[in-house]
């Protein structure tokens, strides 16, 4: 890291991107962040960075433009928009593009970046956002040498985990769809196993005590079945994140002529869960919904 | 434990049986065996215990009866048979049943045992053939007091961790099939997320590394995918034992009217690799089964 301090801009100032600027700010980044929400702008601000009135404005003067939005579309029209990125970003500037995507939209990003003169890194993360507001994200990142160069602090300042795992865009967002395959399908299933559990008239605090400590084990059971336990549905992570992600997985699937069987039944588990409405809800409302059609009983919120 | 040294008969002397019957005899219980297989005969006299030539003759002066065999039938068949265990058993025996099992099925085996004199434990396991050997398998026991009081310190012998779940027959059964839906599903995922990363034409070994540390792991993920990177699909588990216990969840969810697809599409995952000729290959040869579907290709073997 050079002397002078880098400037960041971060664009998509939801859970992930506020904390991944706090944890910025905190290495002593100047970062600079926009969001078309202003509630999200404020919170910034509060956090000690400044508000800009575009991406254009936000990427004005910054090193480095980390983009931390929903999908591809939206990290499009984030870049390359009327008043995107591209516009106020000086050239050289590296683009980090954080967002969840298909191996073949994030090079397409790569090359459109290029063709502005950016840099580009596809690095998705995976963590959630309380590890993004302590630096302690698992970042999952491909691209060149010079726009490693560039991004390293950065980088070091959002991870825990910094997976370099290639010199072209593609390669992370590859290994993030990899893992949201498994993260989608292990929500499901842990779900799915509950509902079972609560039918058979089972202690569901102690099911959760033996599970943990046994084969049938997956991070996301260990860290999401509290959510059913406590009776608590306020999203940590919403359905339609993974209506979102394993329906990629889904077009991925369609376009290459690969099938995915297990992961597809996972997605209609989602798809139901958001279309009995709670596609705003935590994504274990896979097992309200099967409550809904079961009769089972669950245990329910203070 | 009394002074006297317990007897323990142990039907079923597979690799999970063979293994229990060796953690028995390490400490200091009488063992006496049996199996159709008199090369599993064999190997538990070279063990140090003693062969016997029925289940009724194994039984016969027995504390203790430990039934591992495939699944309801054939324990009810070892118990129950014309040499059944029952028939040499002394009344106050008691018998830990522990084949993966319906909780249905597991209360009646127990009400029967009961109507011949015999207490009974429902006592599936979990952790394999080596922790089997080792005497450190996760039991899931329930059964009444006075059963647990006859067969604790041949439990203890054999278990890492010994959850006495209820006084009730079923129970084990219960959290042995919630296990087993979360861990056939799991390696399922686990092949197809594996198999979508070499489509993708990523490192595989660094697939892996990325993943286990990553929110997408499973106890199965982490376990199992080191046979996909080494390409040895010996046997530690068949892909026959999930066409199994997944088919018992099948049958459950029929009888109980009970939905459960993501289990349902695992359960035909094994199917199709088991109708590919693999059925007693390794579980994780499900990959094998997409490859020669879709042409990806895999480590090799050395």
């Amino acid at each position: 890291m050079s002397e002078k301090k880098q400037t960041v801009a971060v664009i998509g100032l939801g859970s992930m991107g506020l904390g991944m600027a706090k944890s910025l700010h905190r290495s002593a980044f100047n970062v600079r962040g926009f969001d078309l929400n202003p509630e999200a702008l404020q919170k910034l601000a509060e956090a000690g960075g400044t508000k800009a009135a575009s991406p254009s404005e936000a990427a004005s003067g910054a090193d480095v433009i980390v983009v931390v939005v929903v999908n591809a579309a939206q990290t499009r029209e984030a870049l390359f928009g009327a008043d995107g990125a591209a516009k106020g970003a000086r050239a050289g500037a590296v683009v980090l593009s954080s967002a969840t995507m298909s191996p073949d939209d994030a090079r397409h990003l790569a090359a459109d970046a290029e063709a502005h003169g950016l840099d580009y890194i596809d690095a998705p993360v995976s963590g959630g956002p309380a590890k993004a507001a302590d630096g302690r994200l698992t970042i999952m990142a491909s691209g060149t040498p010079q726009a490693f160069a560039k991004a390293n602090a950065a980088l070091d300042a959002m991870s825990e985990k910094l997976h370099r795992l290639g010199d072209e865009a593609g390669t992370g967002a590859a290994f993030k769809m990899v893992n949201q395959l498994l993260a989608g399908v292990h929500i499901a299933a842990a779900c799915e196993a509950m509902s079972l559990a609560a039918r058979l008239g089972l202690d569901l605090e102690k099911v959760y005590e033996v599970i943990v400590g046994a084969a049938g084990n997956s991070w996301m059971f260990e860290n999401r079945v509290p959510h059913i336990l406590a009776g608590d549905y306020q999203p940590l992570s919403a359905v339609n994140i993974f209506t979102k992600d394993l329906g990629i997985i889904a077009d991925m699937g369609r376009k290459e002529q690969f099938p995915m069987p297990v992961a597809a039944t996972a997605l209609q588990q989602f798809i139901a869960t958001a279309a009995a409405g709670m596609g705003r809800d935590d994504d274990t409302s896979i097992i309200r919904m099967i409550a809904g059609i079961t009769g089972i009983t669950l245990p329910r919120g203070e």
